[in-house]
């Protein structure tokens, strides 16, 4: 239903309609009370100004997750869920999978359930092409988009991110500068975080004149949570003849995968083998010595993701990109 | 709107309407039409005759959780979602937390969002007293309402469960006729299936002649996902006097925290120190020894729960309550 049908059939004129949707104090009570009566009983598709006028709204987020078994991006639903239950809003979570049509789908559904935002958890949502991030776009179109670490500049889409680049370009230069010359950078993402962690190995490996190629550069395909077929994957490089004493982990599953392989080797962590961890995760108590892993802060990431949306839904300008440091967190598997 | 507002706009007798709704053949095309274009149109609210008709059905289950952060839970969401894509059906999520209040505005909201049935995942949205079960049942007079792992007798209730009891029943009998007595149950939920498993310990620890009092049932109140927290429990425990050498725990993470405590007491497990976890997560890879744990055959549960909706909703007679026994998965924490 579009603002001519509410015209006709509330019988005034377009701009009558438009000055009610924007609030404006010139229309008489009597002639608003036409115009919102035909919204009401339709069910006009809200949009800003409806919302600004609390017509139509179900104060229901949507978010989108690609996989809600995933550690990480359950934690962050779980902040994100709290936060908007805070704010007195209701939330409907959709678990695409990877696939981008998938994604996609969820968004119109959401859209369909007519929220009033948007987000989208983990940082697999934006692409290299430019046309595979139009429905994105398109999205934020209808609703304010909010993207948990990942960026896309486009109106009306918020960015809240984690330095990844630095967090792990410094655990990087801390377990050279221990002595470890022959880390494997070990990862299962090439999303944009994943894309920034691996940039950041790199360009502390080159400043320290190491080389991070010849096999250094381990990506694993399985499943998120098989530690088993990880361990596997590490034993193979050994059996290839790799000689390596520290691995630098996308993850945490996969750095408690090095721990059993250092194990099944036979050195002693850290004193002969090192291993750093990412996100700071229930795992990291789980393996003996516990694990040194990158503390990525998702609880402030997701806080202010939500202190964000709530401004943007309140009308106000509000920071399109929003960049916070992650913090390395000793434990047993790094010499310090 | 209702079937007056229908057949005043289409202007046909409500007869017809009724007609139209339930299929009957002996309307003419034209009538027919007439009335659908009236419900599309005013987006008429499904019933169990529209949508039958395949009228307005969004094709959208609903799903709700207490917390999709929790291992175990976010497993069954996957497997639920990806049964449900598998079908062609949408899904949102609701994650509710604990609370009585919110788990009922969940069920509402999902209603409002025109969903074909609801999925409750879990088994602590049911309750000891018929008065806080309203909310299910209510909801079940609208929308079909799938239990996972809880069961509730009432009208278009279907449950799916796991034989908590038994399975728990046997590994503790295995554990005692290894030669383990002194067994502390460390659990640290009440829910439906909570229950079963510490009636399952019990019956078993009764069943040999053990006491299961004095101290040995050990109910953690603190965040499921604080390993050190829990195995600061275990050691106020031996603190406090009480001798044990086997841990049975409700939950993978629990055992977790059983395996640490064992190694700071310098225990060698098996041979001093026997563990036993609950669901087979991917934390049973995570210690060293790996974990003894029960497999309740998540994935078979959620198979068929969704084959179950899926009859329900094409109008076919299918079981009220369908129970799967659980399988004990042998590794290194247990003596067999």
């Amino acid at each position: 239903m579009t603002i001519y049908d509410i015209s006709e059939k509330a019988g005034v004129s377009i701009a009558t309609v438009s000055r009610v949707l924007n609030g404006s104090s010139s229309v008489s009570e009597k002639t608003k009370k036409k115009v919102l009566d035909v919204i009401n009983r339709y069910e006009y598709t809200p949009n800003a100004f409806a919302r600004g006028l609390g017509l139509n709204t179900m104060k229901t987020i949507g978010i989108i997750c690609a996989d809600s078994s995933d550690l990480y991006l359950a934690k962050a639903i779980y902040y994100i869920e709290q936060k908007l239950r805070a704010n007195d809003y209701d939330s409907i979570l959709c678990c695409t999978g990877y696939d981008l049509d998938a994604k996609a789908a969820a968004v119109n559904l959401l859209i369909t359930k007519k929220v009033d935002g948007i987000i989208l958890v983990g940082s697999n949502f934006i692409y290299e092409e430019d046309a595979d991030n139009q429905y994105v776009v398109d999205a934020a179109a209808q609703v304010p988009l909010m993207l948990l670490n990942a960026a896309l500049d486009a109106p009306n889409i918020y960015s809240i991110i984690s330095d990844d680049f630095t967090s792990m370009y410094e655990a990087t230069l801390q377990m050279i500068s221990a002595g470890v010359r022959d880390i494997v950078y070990f990862y299962n993402s090439v999303s944009y975080s994943g894309k920034k962690k691996l940039a950041g190995y790199r360009a502390a490996m080159e400043e320290q004149k190491l080389s991070a190629e010849s096999g250094l550069l381990q990506f694993y395909q399985g499943s998120h949570e098989d530690i088993p077929a990880m361990t596997r994957h590490l034993m193979k490089l050994h059996d290839q003849g790799l000689n390596f004493h520290g691995v630098i982990a996308s993850d945490d599953t996969l750095a408690l995968a090095a721990v059993k392989y250092a194990k099944l080797m036979g050195y002693s962590i850290p004193q002969d083998f090192s291993i750093l961890g990412y996100n700071n995760s229930m795992l990291v108590n789980c393996c003996d010595p516990e694990l040194t892993s990158i503390d990525n802060k998702l609880e402030t990431l997701c806080q202010h993701l939500i202190t964000t949306l709530m401004g943007v839904l309140d009308g106000n300008e509000m920071p399109k990109k929003t960049v916070f440091s992650g913090e390395i967190i000793h434990r047993g598997t790094t010499r310090n």
